[in-house]
């Protein structure tokens, strides 16, 4: 071991953007020993595993499963496989992950019109729309919960337009599963995606993934297979389904994850956790306005579980994260892409959404701007998160 | 959780292909709180990763890192990156692996011409450098450990080859890091890749890959890039390296994991390691063929590792590798491919490699051969494995 590395690692409130803290039962299932991938016991659990995520995901969609990496082989997998080289694709682009998606789509052979919105609001439906018809989109895209900017995108007008087209609608969920709600089939969406180390609070190394039947029928019946072989969903499935033909060696320790932690999700139930995330999630952004300061995502659209607040004027943007990480031991994000240095990304996902860390966050946080010459108004923010959490 | 799912799952002893059992303290490691991807204790973790697989794999290189996903994920990085649409490409395939390189290869855009040998034989490395002078190949790939045959590959000559022609050398170690001896700069390779659950017994869903600095520039200069963009080396390398630019969230866990499971290998020692792998694999054949069976790898080019048995005349493959689950929780594979119920694949992987184990087995197969009507000689096997173990 090098001299510098702590391990065991310290421990940290996870605040960022993600990932956030697992669960002690999470952590726990992972210290099993290993099964085969082939074992009938682990295929059992792949079953179940299933099961589950149809439940949190909110679909019938006979196509479910985990792909092999973390969420960003989800949106690999879902824009490979749906994407066809000279398919016209519109993707909704407000944040760094819309943007994300366009370049994997432009990588995948599409050709790629981006629906731009100023980041920090959603995207206009209605603009999705005419540019699907004026492009005779195959494939739409867009992100339910942009986690550099804190929106909250309304997802069920452009699945409508999609299908309408004749267009499949892929629908990144990364940072909103488990934490507001996410449902698959009233949308109508194609491909739903989503990561475990985020309102489900696993660790990182695996990626849920739903493909209703339509998109499957285009999938399974494409003539030039996608670029991936990793992530080519009919490989998977060919796996998770009753072939049970070998593709690759299952993370098993994730998949015992993954499965303890949408057991975890369902015995709270998914309403009961919308509701906490949103009264948490809402306490907090209460608490920041009356300390004085601005959030940056505008109203009506704010998430929950990820909150970005606007950098005060001659406030150093990394002194305070570094302040909050060393002296609190609390991680939070700084601002990716064009709001580097302008905000901060203050998450309250899965574990860490609970009263105790939205109070105990804007007291370290309070105590810190205060310092830096900025004159946060700490009891105020603690009142008015503490009504919004009794209320 | 569905009624038939064991949870937590059975024990077992895994010999086959992969996984194989990670060590408790690797376990353990994974039971850490999380970090996030850019906390700077995070971030000396996989500095430390860093320097223990330079280590492992025998090389100076610096671009050395894991890559989000199971070792296939190792294999489609390195194929992906390094061959460009157009470039000629020659794959040894002499298995399934090898097969599954040149697949991929082809999803890259390449033209790839495959140098064949019987599965059970190596491929002739002249005929690898005859390929690669009439196709003026751009790239080349090699297994070095064929997990579907137990076949040990001989590399050097054909990283001399390509290195004379100026192609770059592919070379998938999966089943063989940490078991056998693996020297990326000796041999002059300049891909190597390969998986966390065979030989070095962490959990699968990692892949350690290293690149030379002649392949790094002809990556780092491509003019398109990688279809891949969760798989595209550029972007990997940024977040590792001390730039650390945000590229995709780290399966936290498993670099705990790694780093862990990398530190056993050390601490033994991997001149250690590999006699240890030689010294049990040498015994289960001595004791395989002392009990009357015929192993299928061509002599003298037989792993350790992973041993290849003929399935007699008139057994049933499957129903012994069932009997070895469920009465002894022995797991060991079957045939893949051309070889499907022609073989078993006995594996003898890092924590699974033990002289316990090659004599457990023996017996419990042994015994279930007889009980089908195989004589099978239990008594010599055992001799043998002992003498061969003393020896």
């Amino acid at each position: 071991m090098s001299a510098n590395v702590h391990f065991p690692p310290p421990r940290r409130i996870l605040m960022g953007p993600g990932p956030s803290g697992a669960h002690p039962r999470v952590l726990r299932a992972m210290t099993e020993p290993l099964l085969g991938h082939l074992d009938p016991d682990f295929l059992r659990i792949m079953d179940s595993c299933r099961e589950k995520l149809r439940a949190v995901l909110r679909t019938a969609n006979r196509v479910t499963l985990a792909t092999p990496g973390t969420g960003t082989s989800g949106m690999e997998a879902a824009v490979m496989n749906a994407v066809q080289p000279g398919d016209d694709v519109v993707v909704g682009v407000c944040g760094y992950f819309g943007g994300r998606i366009a370049e994997m789509a432009e990588r995948a052979g599409g050709r790629v019109t981006r629906v731009e919105a100023p980041w920090g609001a959603p995207v206009d439906p209605e603009a999705v729309r005419r540019a699907i018809r004026e492009r005779r989109a195959r494939v739409v895209a867009i992100v339910h919960a942009e986690t550099s900017t804190g929106v909250l995108q309304p997802v069920e007008p452009i699945a409508a337009a999609a299908r309408e087209a004749g267009a499949l609608t892929i629908v990144d969920c990364v940072t909103s599963l488990g934490g507001v709600p996410v449902e698959t089939d009233r949308w109508g969406a194609d491909i739903v995606y989503s990561a475990t180390q985020k309102c489900l609070s696993a660790p990182p190394g695996a990626a849920p993934i739903t493909v209703s039947d339509e998109a499957w029928q285009r999938i399974s019946s494409r003539e030039v297979p996608p670029n991936s072989w990793y992530l080519d969903l009919r490989l998977l499935e060919a796996y998770w389904d009753e072939r049970r033909t070998y593709h690759h060696t299952a993370p098993i320790s994730m998949v015992y994850a993954l499965h303890e932690a949408l057991s975890l999700v369902l015995e709270e139930g998914l309403e009961a956790r919308w509701a906490r995330h949103e009264r948490n999630g809402r306490a907090l952004q209460a608490g920041l306005e009356a300390m004085g300061l601005t959030l940056h995502a505008q109203p009506g659209y704010r998430l929950p579980v990820l909150t970005t607040v606007k950098v005060p004027e001659g406030i150093d943007e990394a002194a305070i994260r570094k302040g909050l990480l060393e002296r609190y031991s609390i991680e939070v994000g700084g601002g990716l892409g064009e709001l580097r240095g302008r905000v901060w990304r203050v998450g309250l996902m899965g574990e860490a959404s609970t009263p105790g860390n939205v109070l105990y966050f804007l007291s370290a946080f309070g105590r810190l701007l205060r310092e830096a010459g900025f004159r946060a108004d700490i009891r105020a923010a603690r009142e008015a998160a503490a009504a919004a959490l009794a209320g």
